[in-house]
Order: structure tokens, then C-alpha cells, then sequence
């Protein structure tokens, strides 16, 4: 099922796309695509409705960001191993955590502006990981149970923040517009192998990313498990599962964003994003 | 002005303390000490009511977290420069910043429970800053109009975690339990110099951290206008600015919390806190 969240940023009504490609507002079921209504059981009770029981939209304009209410974004830093070497860092031993502030999330399409004084803005195509149960210290066999879906994620980058003021990535990964979600949350019956997800990302039509989720060092049941050791993962966190070669950091010599570029993003069976850097 | 939220955890109500330091129920002018109503110009409509239209609860139980719906966490690394040091690092030429988990997020007076797998859990008292009116590049000298009140913070870390596991503090900075805040916020009309309050932190009785604010390498103004330059701070964000000398990783040799323990936090003007570790 590919879930979406439509209309005015703030003002979102949930929906869902049925088989012809339509919108239908689901907001009768569910005032929002947020926390408890994630559980996959509770996901599974719209699934076996008649999607032509929800009215259709015809115009929904906007998408916005396919979770509301998200807690948190959890992060992982240089989790493919030759996004690592093109970093100049070594592949980790263990998940490298950071978090990206909530208030950088944006709808899919919507524009990313280029903060005040930033030099070196960055892409990134991530598969991101939408918990639906609370997660904490679940093993990684049952890992999976804990999560609703999956959406494309741009771990948008300052590098010159993230790397060069002194001190955790998070400085760097935070501006607003830096976190475009979606377009769909697609729930996880509909990706059965995480693990194996064709990934691109493309910056005023030249390919600079191309990757698949099965070179990640560490995968998506392991990397729920890891983190719900640290800290509680509740229903509607984000985890951004790190970034496969190709960002303007690792180009030689680098490339970085300026206002105009337009970024395309697509993962196999989660839908294509794009959004155009704005000054 | 000293507000507080009481009741059981995830159903708390707003509050006040009176001039005879018993607790009002404001629900009426507002469901929750979060977001908007945070912002001083609102606070202070209900600073000019008289408190003795608030009807008295004569027995508010639990104290929560003194402000709702927090939408991040950012915290300040080394900001005092003796701290820095016995932590044998260097003061920062800039501020450090890191999050925390909001899922990390308890009452005052909650038991911290000692995460499964902890051997280094520490104790850091923080003055708290919560955010009343969303700040985006402000100015230093503006800053303090974006700030609704100040309380303490208790930046509870597992040390192997934040220094051990590779990478990236925050995966020793998050474990439920590890930020109890209050008891209350105490707006800022009642704490005209945010740079001059003394602050302590006992563990069992024994004195273990003592310090004022007065020696923070960058003050709360300046905080605010930094962080703004990187991310949106939104009303009901806190801003945790960081500790004084003293933690456990500081003795010699270092302590570390075990079950039972009981910590005592106060800083002037913002009252108490006391929190168990359980296992």
C-alpha cells in the first residue's frame, strides 16, 4: 500500500494511491499518517478495504511529508562501504548514529532553500525506515516487526557545517529543507527484501548516485535492532539508513549545490522525489 | 512566573505555583505547556491574571516534564571550560552541538532506569532553555525575545556509549529516562540574568558538581543566535547549554551511577530535582 500525505504544509490529509495511480483521502479512517495508526496490524485493517470505499481526489496539489508527526530522525553515518572510502573515512565497525533535526522535513517535491552562509550543500539518496511499534531492545530477528514502511529519504548536507565547525554531524544536517521525505510511505508487504533496492539520484539530469540497498555494511533489521539498544524508537521515527557513492563531496574534485540545480531521486518501488535548490 | 505540567506520564495538565507555593490548573486558558503558548507575550496574558482564578489542585501527585510536545533537543558540548578540561579536551572555539532523543524525556523526580548493557552512566547539570517563539538567524542581541523560560536539565550519559561506540554522542545521550526536566519553567521575567545562577548536583548526599553559569564559555543569548544560523528552533525546543565541572567521568578515579543511587539537582531561582537509577 503506498500511503501519502497531501494538501497545504501543516494542514496534510492523509491518503492513499490506489491501483489506477488515484489519490483517495483516507482521513476518515485516520486523521493523520502519524504514531499508533503506523502499527502494520492496524495498516493492514485499510489495506483489506476496498480502496474505492475512500473518496477519490481529484486534484490533490501538493504532497507533503508522507509521516506526520515524526519524533525523531535517527541517522547512520557512512553505511556503505565505498561511500565511506569516497569520504576518506573507513568503513565502520559498528553503526555510526546522528540525528537530523525534525524541523528540516519537507514534502518530496517541495524546494530546498541554500541556508545563509552555506558553501558546500550536498545530496544525499537514503532508504529511510518509518517505525510503526515501539521499539526497545528487540532483537534483529524481530526486528522487522517493528517497522511500518519504507520512503525515499534526501539526507540533505551542509559539508562545511557537518565536517569543518568544530564537532557532531548534526550541525550540518539540520536546516529546514533538509530532509525531504516521501513521496509515499510504501508499507513493507510491498518490499519484501529491503535489502536489494535499486537507488539513483540525478543533479540537473547527470547521474551522480547509483547504488542498491544490498551493499548497506549494516541492514535494515540490524540496524532497528542496534538502535533500539540506545535509545526507544517509537511509532513514526525515522531512521535515514546512510547514503551509497556518488555525493558532491566524494566527486573529484567536489561539487556541491547552488541555487537552480535540480535534484531527482528514485528507489525501486518506492517512487521518485525532486526538489530545486532555492537561494 | 513558575509553570509545571502534573498528572501521570503522557495525560499531565498545565499548571502555575502560586505566591504560597501551591499548584493552580490553568487547563482552563490551555490544554498543554507546549508550542505557541509558550511564547512570553501569551505566557504573560496569563502572568496578569490573578493566580486565585486558577482553582488549587490539593494534590497535583506527579510532576512531568514542564513543557509538552518538544520537538528536539539540542545540547552544548564542553561548555564550561574546567569541565572541558577534566574531560581532557579542549574548550571549543564554537559551540559543540549534539541532540538528544526526545523519547529520553521524564519528570523531574522519575527514576532513571540504567539501560541494559550500561557500565558508565553519568550525571550533568544543565541550564535548560525553552524556546517560546521559532528563531531562524537571530541576532545575539535578539535572541533572548525567542526564549520563554529557563529549567534544569539533567543530561544523563552513558559514557562508553558517548565516547566508546564509535562515533557521534548521541547514541550515549538518549536512553529513555536520560533527560528529566523541571520541575518547572520558570519564564524569564523571573530570572533577569540567565549568566549568574548557581547550580549543584549531589549523588547520595555527596557534593559532586558545583558551578554557576556565570563560566560558560558562550552564554544563552549567543546559544540561541548560533543555533539559529544552523537550524529553526521552534517554540517548545530546549536547548541543554551544557556542564560544570564535576561529572563522574571527571573524579579520580571516575564514579559512574548504580542502582539506587539518588541524584539532587538545583539551580538557583529554577528549584529541585531528584531522580533514583533503577535497574
Amino acid at each position: 500500500m503506498k500511503l501519502l500525505r497531501f494538501g497545504p504544509a501543516g494542514r496534510e490529509r492523509p491518503g492513499l494511491v490506489d491501483g489506477s495511480g488515484r489519490v483517495r483521502d483516507i482521513s476518515r479512517v485516520t486523521p493523520d499518517l502519524s504514531g499508533e495508526i503506523l502499527d502494520s496490524e492496524l495498516l493492514a485493517r485499510l489495506y483489506h478495504q476496498d480502496p474505492a470505499a475512500f473518496p477519490i481526489v481529484d486534484n490533490p496539489g501538493r504532497i507533503g511529508p508522507c509521516v506526520g508527526g515524526i519524533g525523531k530522525i535517527v541517522a547512520v553515518g557512512l553505511n556503505y562501504a565505498d561511500h565511506a572510502a569516497e569520504s576518506g573515512m573507513a568503513a565502520p565497525t559498528e553503526p555510526i548514529l546522528f540525528m537530523k533535526s525534525t524541523s528540516s522535513l519537507i514534502g518530496p517535491n517541495d524546494p530546498v532553500p541554500m541556508p545563509t552562509g552555506s558553501s558546500k550543500l550536498d545530496w544525499e539518496i537514503e532508504l529511510g525506515v518509518v517505525i510503526g511499534r515501539r521499539a526497545r531492545n528487540v532483537g534483529e530477528a524481530d526486528a522487522l516487526d517493528h517497522v511500518s514502511g519504507y520512503c525515499i529519504v534526501n539526507d540533505v548536507s551542509e559539508r562545511a557545517w557537518q565536517l569543518d565547525r568544530l564537532g557532531q554531524w548534526v550541525k550540518g544536517k539540520s536546516a529546514d529543507g533538509f530532509c525531504p521525505i516521501g513521496p509515499w510511505l510504501v508499507t513493507k508487504d510491498e518490499i519484501p527484501d529491503p535489502q536489494n533496492l535499486a537507488m539513483t539520484l540525478d543533479v540537473d539530469g547527470r547521474r551522480r548516485q547509483s547504488g542498491n540497498t544490498r551493499t548497506m555494511v549494516f541492514g535494515v533489521a540490524f540496524l532497528v535492532s542496534y538502535i533500539s539498544r540506545f535509545m526507544t524508537l517509537e511509532p513514526g521515527d525515522l531512521i535515514a539508513t546512510g547514503t551509497p557513492p556518488g555525493v558532491g563531496m566524494g566527486q573529484k574534485p567536489p561539487v556541491y549545490l547552488a541555487p537552480g540545480n535540480i535534484m531527482r531521486l528514485e528507489i525501486a518501488g518506492l517512487g521518485s522525489q525532486s526538489q530545486q535548490v532555492v537561494s
